[in-house]
């Protein structure tokens, strides 16, 4: 019912995340009856990966120079202690560190996470990759910041491990009730947990 | 913190409906993680207008062909009944009575709903362009297909009102409880609607 090229905009337009195929039917329509946007759009993805890519270093999101490994400008600023390494799942997490500010050492992004319910093992992880980057920077600190969810703290817990017989500082950010949050409303396991991870206060 | 190309790609992708900063930031981090996807969605995006657009006669999708004004399928279709037209709000939705099959006659695309609340008034739908068709194809029935919402409900009643003095037979499709619904979870609006519209059986 279709035109075809709709129908291959659909098609590709579903294999991105949360959506579907009413979702990437209801963009494509969109698109269409915006010839300008569309056509906008299609010519800054054509371009977007020659321009855009992974940091070879943490696989954080890097511009790309010809001629050169693309290095993203938290590994690119010399300021940054390298000793202190925090290990995230995605880019996003990255961003979401960096906007707090709290942050002074680098990144490692895993880029998934070990899931053992979906099946999904150590082999997914690039450990090898994480053990060469400790030892090339000299790390004395690593920062597990991977979500408080059942396949964040699976794979912490597997890091945790395998990078703990180095005998280095193996850390997991805190899990507890968040900033402005209210008690009443905080559910079991997180009350649990900001209780477990309580700290001394004053002198 | 993200690269220039990258944040031009996300400002684009927030323009699509129901896509906010973060969920354009997804897109944007999966289409940066898989160059081809992003690429192949680029090529077929740019081409997309030259090969995708509304058809001139009812504003279904049509493929455009050079020299010629974009036709639907329905639309070429002859044996289409060209005296029953149906006003839809848009191409889903025309889409949505095709799967159904229940429809010989043509359609109508108004692209949008008046919606009192917004401000949207009767000049935001091109009532013109309807009153010719109906005139051009000789229409003897227009069957009222806008959503039985709010905008839906008082577009119909425009149309109904502004065609109604002009001979035609104007109809309005049926509200009730759907096909296979439960009567206990029905609302009550459909449910008195059900009844009000309630339809002689049996010899």
């Amino acid at each position: 019912m279709l035109p075809a090229p709709a129908r291959r905009v659909i098609q590709l337009l579903s294999r991105l995340p949360g959506v579907g195929e009413k979702t990437a039917q209801r963009f494509a329509l969109e698109l269409i009856t915006d010839p300008e946007l569309c056509v906008e759009l299609g010519q800054q993805l054509g371009s977007l990966p020659a321009h855009v890519g992974l940091c070879e270093t943490c696989g954080n999101l890097a511009e790309v120079e010809e001629g050169r490994a693309p290095t993203c400008p938290v590994c690119a600023d010399e300021r940054r202690n390298k000793s202190l390494l925090c290990v995230v799942a995605r880019v996003q997490d990255l961003m979401a560190i960096e906007r707090s500010g709290a942050m002074r050492g680098r990144y490692f992004v895993l880029g998934r996470l070990l899931s053992p319910l979906d099946g999904v093992g150590p082999e997914a992880i690039r450990l090898g990759l994480l053990e060469q980057r400790i030892q090339t920077d000299q790390v004395r600190e690593v920062i597990l910041a991977t979500p408080p969810t059942v396949d964040g703290e699976a794979t912490a817990l597997y890091l945790a491990r395998e990078l703990g017989a180095r005998g280095l500082v193996v850390t997991r950010i805190a899990s507890g009730v968040p900033h402005g949050g209210d008690l009443e409303f905080a559910d079991q396991i997180t009350l649990g947990r900001a209780i477990e991870g309580r700290r001394g206060v004053g002198s």
